[in-house]
């Protein structure tokens, strides 16, 4: 028998996709606690090609699915940028992560920058360092990491997580998803 | 023996990937003389979310791939667009074929439509119906496709097998090809 109302795991991924350094946190949820399970980044700035870059963050993110076997990925996207070079850079970073996850099967939620802070801070405009502080208390990690890209992943994840709410009927494969809800595909 | 100057087969995949469509063409070089292996179109405009488009963009390039194995893949990649939104979905259509091609370990290269243009027709600014005409007479088919993104495709296929004199040191992998060529990635 299904008992959809018993609170079970979810393994939840959060990548903060960039060209030059791509953060990841991993977290484990247990009805309403958050373990933290991992996080870092994938330093990309010394590969001097755009492809190796790319091969890089396909190579780690699909090697972080196969290790975590998360249920969703949550990503950190934002829709606008400086240019359309930057953009079209950020764009294949973002697919090149996404991929490694749709190659697997495993959904993913996209949040804007500006929703992972308020989620998480209570503050559309806090800092990175405010995001990381307050993670370190929801999370109970005692060091600021080094590189806040990768505190922001785990805040995407962190974000996702209390965003599920009003996501419960999310599946952990497109196909059945697509199946299940055909009137909850976004329109492009 | 090695006889580098022998002739040998290559296949060449040539994509030019969009967020509603993305064409395919896949060549056979023997010594000078091109073949026709296989051109289409992928079909993305009928899958409503964003997603699910990118994930057909993989398992289909993916499996062009694994059915073909080609020792290269040729990328037809505009880069500028209208605005930001459209360049960041047009960066993860990009981002998304080339993870297929990275997967298996195939060597990406980049030609801007102007070069595929100039090097299959003579003429930077030809039309896709004049591109067309010239990949019918080169590769030898009769009729000219309903979506002019399918020889587009082609186009960048071709273009890569006549631009190959400056490349003809090429390795088939990203491995083999930076350990051999250390001084020629390009920098970002």
């Amino acid at each position: 028998m299904v008992r959809p109302s018993l609170p079970r795991e979810r393994i939840i991924l959060g990548l903060d996709p960039g060209t030059n350094i791509m953060g990841y946190g991993i977290i484990l949820a247990k009805g309403q606690s958050l373990k933290l399970l991992q996080f870092g980044v994938i330093q990309l700035s010394k590969l001097d090609s755009h492809e190796l870059r790319l091969k890089k963050i396909f190579d780690r993110v699909l090697g972080l699915v196969d290790e975590f076997s998360p249920d969703e990925v949550a990503l950190e996207a934002p829709f606008y940028g400086k240019n359309v070079q930057s953009m079209l850079k950020l764009g294949r970073a973002q697919g090149v992560a996404m991929s490694a996850a749709l190659h697997r099967g495993i959904p993913i939620v996209e949040y804007a920058p500006k929703k992972v802070k308020q989620s998480v801070t209570g503050n559309g405009n806090a800092s990175k360092e405010q995001v990381a502080r307050m993670l370190m208390q929801i999370l109970g990690f005692k060091e600021l990491p080094k590189l806040l890209d990768a505190s922001d992943a785990l805040g995407v994840a962190v974000c996702h997580f209390y965003s599920k709410g009003k996501a419960s009927t999310k599946t952990t494969s497109w196909e059945s998803f697509v199946k299940e809800n055909p009137g909850k595909l976004l329109s492009k």
